[in-house]
């Protein structure tokens, strides 16, 4: 087994801080990826936390200010559960890497998505308890772990609009596929924003604040944000550029593996396809001819409207080397755009290109 | 004055069933558009109704069946407005046609767009006067206007989840900009689906049916859906495709006009970008070099989460023949595709590639 209980075969980006991806062809096993294949995207070591002590503070633009222990949480709530995909806002990074370097961030492949069953309670309910105050517009996150990453080195934290926050589909979770939610996944208890990017969903939480403005941590006013392609990160300051919140419609393959030979021209391919507004995965084109004709995938069941879907065709393909493509379209009849050159960013993120697989057969 | 109450210079598609868009540059002059500029879509002849028999019906899946006339829907229901953008499915689909022809349809340009502040009541508060019964899933509209277009000839239709026609932004309306709703725009009452397709905004509604499925009308069922490139229309019965129904991120140039000459070199350029969605629009970019670089527009205030924005940005261009690009990007740093030739679909809907204008400096 790995660090912090995950395969060997695991992508690790960093140590410590751990940061990890699975490879395709794990991710395709299952709608709900298994625990130890399930991405870590962290910006801070592990903390460590005294579960006798620990307790989750309610405060801020709020009638009743609470602090909670796990064992109150449980008590008080009614159980909740979604199937929900996180996904990192530097999924498919590597692709725009690819066009121009960007210093300081991992090259992350398709990988740093996954799927989980998560289960705790309705954030609304928690804040229905504290009673929400005039003037509230956004709930703030605060962390335990600190990120030597941020100027100035601070814990993580984030925010989400408060509309977001009351929604059925968020969670403090401290369970994730029916198992205790492991340490590297944000235990005692972490926020699940479904289709927000990742890093909304704020692990190893300690802090909810209701204010009137988002959050100033340093991952909510200056990371995590989409800035210009002639940003200059040196001078851009907090507030720059577009604050990033629901997950772009995005697709990648999963399997065969990039570089795979079909000797037979008969290929396998599947993939995943997700969109973060809670509409769900209307159709997936896969062409390997370049974009001029298209077949569309077999689509799996849509778990739930915060889960990827799960699509697979077969194609048969000539001899030679194949670039093969793919794109979803959601229930809005939008798809994706075509080149990660045009969606080139300072910080790498968003990428939500076509997907591209080399596939040769001989 | 043109046909209906439109100026002379509108662009007409058809003159019955009348179907015409404004130029460009009358769109540019205000944010929400005047009556006699609004674009106008219509599947079938504007039909005559007599106000003293009309009654708005709704039944289905409710408990209390009704029916109102209008001066009981007056009286019985707070008044409400909304500034909404309403789009046609069919907005430039002229650059769909310029990749491959799609016989029967108009060649809609930029200005199948336009946008008012309607006032009429909630459509939630009627829906809560009737009760919704058990399985309702969806709200079906039945209009008055006879379609010969549809297979068979039909009143036109449609239908909405019951989700959206629950939400607070979804009118009964008739008044548009402080106006009675004019004849052509569906008087006595239509519906206003705020950043829905403009074809789900029904005219000269006359029924209200909630339902467990969706509406079986010809314009819910076979038109209005978004079909795989390769589809045989002989062939593809109700039900293929995807049902059209938030309006994809959008943009496009109103001004100057295409093809004007600059001789200073110096361009006021100026457009609309509009997202279905709700969440706005973050950013538009505009680049005269085919989209190497990019300059950020100029954003005019989002008069409404359900309205376009307008932006406006001067460009200094050496002398030469120029093809300008412009793209949205939405508040998830998503934006649109590029080109729409891998956009094309056998009805032209749709179209969100990268906007296109070709200007000359001599």
């Amino acid at each position: 087994m790995g660090l912090w209980g995950k395969r060997r075969d695991m992508v690790v980006h960093e140590e410590d801080p751990y940061n990890a991806e699975p490879p395709r062809q794990v991710l395709a096993q299952a709608p709900c990826t298994p625990l130890d294949a399930f991405y870590v995207r962290s910006h801070g070591p592990v903390p460590r936390i005294d579960l006798d002590t620990w307790r989750l503070r309610v405060d801020g633009l709020v009638e009743r200010p609470a602090a909670w222990s796990p064992a109150q949480l449980r008590d008080r709530f009614e159980p909740a559960e979604v199937t929900a995909t996180l996904q990192c806002a530097g999924n498919r990074r590597a692709e725009l890497m690819a066009v121009r370097d960007i210093p300081g961030e991992a090259p992350w492949g398709p990988g740093a998505i996954s799927t989980a069953r998560w289960g705790g309670v309705r954030l609304r309910d928690v804040l229905d308890a504290a009673g929400i105050g005039e003037g509230a517009a956004h709930v703030a996150f605060a962390a335990t772990d600190v990120s030597q990453r941020a100027r100035p080195a601070q814990p993580f934290g984030g925010s989400v609009p408060l509309a977001k926050a009351l929604s059925e589909e968020v969670l403090l979770a401290w369970e994730m596929n029916g198992e205790p939610l492991p340490a590297v996944h944000g235990a005692p208890v972490r926020v699940v924003v479904p289709g927000w990017i990742g890093a909304r969903s704020v692990k190893w939480l300690h802090r909810i604040s209701v204010q009137a403005d988002p959050s100033d941590n340093y991952f909510q006013a200056t990371a995590y944000r989409m800035l210009p392609a002639d940003t200059d990160l040196d001078q851009a300051g907090p507030g720059a550029g577009i604050s990033l919140g629901p997950v772009p419609l995005n697709c990648d393959f999963l399997s065969p593996d990039a570089g795979t030979r079909c000797p037979s021209g008969h290929a396998e391919v599947a993939g995943y396809a997700f969109a973060g507004y809670g509409g769900g995965v209307a159709r997936v084109d896969v062409s390997a001819d370049g974009g001029g004709t298209w077949v569309q995938a077999e689509l799996d069941p849509q778990v739930s409207p915060w889960s990827w879907r799960m699509w697979r065709v077969t194609l048969e393909l000539p001899a030679g080397e194949h670039e093969l493509l793919a794109r979803a379209w959601d229930f809005g009849g939008a798809t994706q755009p075509e080149s990660p050159r045009s969606l080139w960013n300072p910080q790498g993120y968003g990428n939500n290109a076509w997907a591209r697989l080399r596939v040769s057969c001989p």
